[in-house]
């Protein structure tokens, strides 16, 4: 089988390329070529079992899509996108992304024709529900993002929808939740928080904490948004009806939960590293965020994220950190 | 003040504009200048108290759009659209006018810039929310359409609320119930059977009813649209927060409570002239539209509709049949 996958150069596309490289199939099928595909060339994994290409380009841009489906991919994973604080700043870029360069995916496969008709795994994001909430987030809950970036991934998931239903391609979206411990630098999403105040103190550097602790967020980590992706791209449609997207599951902790479990795990030295400093912009665009899910559809279909955030941040340690810090 | 009314060639966009000129005002602000839009040319309104320009182009062509605001009207009534059937005929005309051009006159809006903040009026639809439903609708039920139409109407109700909250324009999306009794002929609507079977038997003519009687449906006269129109374009914007979109009322009733109504306001020979006719395609759209909504917000900010199917056909037959019909 074939793979393609947008925004392969980003954090989980690798994680991802690197479960495939690894597994040498998905779902039993044996992967026979993937091909990898950001805006800048993504790296080719090392000793994979099955062909790699790796291409750079803008997929927003006329034609570009058309060119990544041509080969027909069997299975499409859809990563690549503006974060939310870069959507949040630059409008017309995350219109062109996130919006104009799905929407030119979709009809790029549409195009295609012919009974072609592949898998599509689009990442949306917990971004497209907005506040007021309820305490904890069921499947039939409203999308009223406030943020362009939510608003952007909420209009993704109703185009998936509808193309699915009309046969265009076989959808899902996975709405992931914030994935923490995110490896790396940060990056522009306002979101970056949550993984820099476990990431950098393990690594003996200080982290800037812009909220207060008793903010309430749900996390997953880079493994289980790996997982999902695995298991969105395995699933039977047919389990799904007309409602493609689901919310996933993951851990629900306070920013004061977070920092026991790395108290647990990591000591007084550890947490010491995390420094309050209240940023206004960044807490407006968290106060817009859900705090909790009750995302029981998602596991009823199979998906699984950590039971507790101890684990979220052991698991960290075993994939980032080869199993130890900065003590 | 000044308007501009896209869609004004529609059933609805006729009336409203009826009503402003009969009014000469807009919630009490004068009103010096009406700009009446359409894809053919709109009939200006007789013995208007202000200027009426009449345009017709393809507002979702390049620079149309910018041409319709560039006089900086204070409220826009966005109503134009290709209706449902159409869209799910001709998934490319239905994207194009319903999604690229309702995006490009908001773009347009926003492109005038200059502290340049109008009024929009979007009117979406009930055609939002896709089967399965729970018994009523509430006001934070998820959109899940099941036609191209519902899916364009979503997305912009989406771009509705994000353009708003980031001060391009003060939107306010109305969701519209089945629009009923609609004069003259039918139009390519899958819900125009709802119409055709009051407004037929009581023209004397034959009507055809393609769904079963037990259908439960949800309605508003014309009058009623157009009362929320007007009350969308007047209501003070603070009072909506961030959640833009409202479901309208209506009144919720069987084909079954249709016709007894039809009977008790017009007889048996009038009910007589219903031929049942089942059509599985109608039937099969039908069945993905919701039955009954608890619009408790839209009522709570002030809009209402009927409260009984006898007074939706009383409103046809004063407002369309001069107070007769054929008995």
């Amino acid at each position: 089988m074939k793979i393609l996958i947008l925004g392969a150069a980003g954090m989980v596309g690798r994680k991802l390329i690197q479960r495939l490289v690894e597994a040498g199939n998905l779902g039993g099928r044996e992967i026979s070529r993937a091909i990898l595909h950001d805006i800048a060339q993504p790296l080719a994994p090392q000793l994979s079992p099955f062909a790699v290409e790796t291409l750079a380009s803008d997929f927003s841009a006329g034609g570009e899509a058309e060119k990544l489906v041509a080969s027909r991919p069997d299975v499409i994973f859809h990563l690549a996108a503006v974060v939310s604080g870069e959507a949040e700043a630059d409008f017309d870029k995350g219109s062109r992304i996130n919006l104009d360069g799905t929407r030119r995916l979709f009809d790029a496969i549409r195009a295609v024709g012919d009974g072609y008709r592949p898998r599509l795994v689009f990442t949306s994001s917990i971004a497209v529900f907005g506040a007021p909430f309820p305490e904890a987030i069921g499947d039939e809950f409203f999308l009223t993002p406030l943020t362009s970036y939510g608003t952007q991934k909420a209009i993704g998931e109703l185009l998936l929808a509808d193309y699915t239903r009309r046969g265009f391609f076989d959808g899902i979206g996975i709405r992931l939740p914030t994935i923490c411990v995110r490896p790396g630098k940060p990056n522009m999403a306002a979101s970056g928080f949550f993984s820099s105040i476990i990431r950098e103190p393990l690594s003996g550097e200080e982290a800037v904490l812009p909220v207060p602790d008793d903010v309430r967020h749900t996390h997953a980590s880079p493994r289980s948004a790996v997982d999902f992706l695995i298991h969105a791209a395995t699933l039977d449609g047919a389990k799904l009806d007309a409602r493609r997207n689901l919310t996933m599951p993951g851990v629900s902790v306070t920013v004061a939960e977070q920092i026991d479990a790395l108290r647990r795990i990591a000591g007084d030295r550890v947490v010491a590293r995390i420094r309050r400093e209240p940023d206004s912009t960044i807490m407006k665009i968290v106060e817009g965020w859900p705090r909790r899910f009750d995302s029981r559809r998602a596991k009823s279909l199979g998906f699984q994220a950590e039971e507790n955030f101890d684990d979220v941040i052991r698991i960290h340690i075993e994939d980032e950190l080869g199993g130890a810090f900065a003590a």
